[in-house]
């Protein structure tokens, strides 16, 4: 059998950043994701309840593609009491031709991270307005700080602000990112304010009750809405589906189970059977984006296994090309 | 993060031989899956339709065992003409306290050869009569002589017969099995006549299309169908299963899909809302295995998390005892 190349964290950290590459091997998957021949079953998840766990298993295979990426994303919500971080995970990397093991990718949820925050910069890049300067963070997690170094990579972001429910991890969140991206950020403790001023406003949190309202949207804005990825969680007000001039989400059938399209079709603000174009249709160039700077547009990211392949590759490519990582036999 | 550990197939097949405590342990998995508060989600397939290929997994959690596993079997039926293996793939261990990645298991696919063929045993312990003493194994390939052994372990074996379709592999395996369990063993090219013989048959094809016919079979016999796994698969006549006193499945939502109940409900001959003892219900002593020595009986073995979870748990601690494998940190 073949050498299995296996690399850690750290290394994938090294060779895999958040950066305009990882952007594009992204939007190239759901480009052609929207090309059709793109193989993508429904998320698998095991619930773990005796520990407040579950494991999600996301896959796809992508035509073109020589390898495909099965990702297992672990959350177990306990953990942080026991000083562990609540969600982990590896990537295994299999050969598109012959299904045998090439590479696993021990990168305990990183590069989960930075392909959900590169989908949104996706995202921003084909809805936002070209003119967006300044970002709404809602969260101050992991995803907060990486989607507004996101915007950055595809917008002139010359501001954040950032709300978070603890407002002390709103401003270390604050903090870091200035160091980091040298603008100008800061907290509000005003919600509705701090969403209504920005051009582009990011959801980054695992809540199971709207933190957004309608009213607070504003014509010209693009909301890229990224936490709920589950059949509970829902971050915006269902009237903010109705409200917008478009909405667009990474895959329907993903959203109408685990996003935000969820809740507004419950709520009977969006038809069941209504058709939405994908966000990989939009950069495939079959529909329409952003039609005038004052559609204010809301794109639900799920999160799919074509993304989580096209970063696998990526890594893939960057670790042959750098040798880097072990190597096994088996 | 704490160490993973890594097993090669070699190690691994140094570890976990079929033999009485991998058929112990199996048997415990589905005892406790009958006992409730295992979470076991539908098999997750991913088709490569274009190579020819599709990428199963499964898992359970099982309450009160430390770990769980997520098993990946890729089946490319293409590789042959490569000179790769058909089927490959691993097993990924994780805490089930923590969702931490404990364990990989490089095992190419032999753990799930084991626990199947365990699986056949247990049905066999349960369901043959006690003094079943010739075995027909239809089939050639690696489960034909895995089931064989398997049932040496829980029945006075004496003779066995082979039927193929390839005869020659039928004298491989036949010649194969004679120096390793020193019975009794003949090749058929009368399908009906060595089914009718034999007091345990055991299927281990891949048929797209009955191989079995209802009439060749006598009272008293158990049957055990391992071969269907997937949708388009089916190794018995559907009348088979009206003819038997007893049809047992090793999980009815998975062979109502996936093994021969599908056909049988299919044909009109078994209800789609009949409920069956499972074999867990049987080896926990919930419900009745067989009642006479001339109950036909039909075992209908579609492979379940559970097993994985179940050997994977065994190879880790055997593992642990011996120190075996390679440890890495990520």
């Amino acid at each position: 059998m073949p050498d299995i190349r296996i690399l850690t964290e750290a290394e994938l950290r090294g060779l895999v950043p958040l950066d305009g590459d990882a952007v594009d091997c992204v939007e190239q998957g759901f480009t052609t994701l929207a090309g059709g021949g793109v193989e993508m079953p429904p998320i698998m998840t095991l619930l773990v309840p005796d520990h407040n766990g579950e494991v999600c298993v996301k896959t796809a295979y992508v035509p073109g593609i020589d390898s495909f990426a099965m990702k297992m994303s672990p959350g177990f919500f306990d953990n942080p009491k026991l000083g562990l971080p609540s969600t982990t995970g590896l990537m295994v990397v299999f050969s598109s031709k012959t299904g045998l093991l090439e590479a696993l990718l021990l990168d305990n949820g990183y590069l989960t991270d930075v392909r959900t925050a590169a989908a949104g910069a996706v995202a921003a890049r084909h809805l936002a307005r070209e003119d967006a300067a300044h970002v709404c963070i809602i969260g101050a997690g992991v995803q907060a700080r990486m989607q507004l170094k996101a915007m950055t990579l595809v917008r002139d972001i010359k501001s954040a602000v950032i709300w978070a429910r603890d407002s002390a991890k709103a401003e270390a969140a604050a903090a870091g990112l200035r160091d980091d991206l040298g603008i100008e950020i800061s907290v509000s403790s005003d919600i509705a304010e701090a969403v209504s001023s920005a051009g582009i406003v990011v959801t980054t949190t695992p809540a199971a009750d709207p933190v957004i309202q309608a009213d607070w949207l504003q014509p010209g804005q693009l909301v890229i809405a990224m936490g709920s990825d589950q059949e509970h969680k829902c971050e915006l007000e269902p009237a903010c589906l109705a409200k917008a001039d478009l909405y667009v989400p990474d895959s329907q059938a993903q959203c109408a189970v685990k996003g935000e399209l969820r809740s507004a079709i419950a709520a009977g603000l969006i038809a069941g059977d209504q058709s939405f174009a994908e966000l990989g249709g939009i950069t495939a160039g079959q529909a329409a984006g952003r039609r005038s700077d004052s559609d204010l547009i809301i794109a639900d990211l799920t999160g799919t296994g074509v993304q989580d392949t096209a970063i696998a590759t990526l890594a893939g490519s960057r670790a042959d090309a750098a040798g880097a990582g072990a190597t096994f036999t088996s």
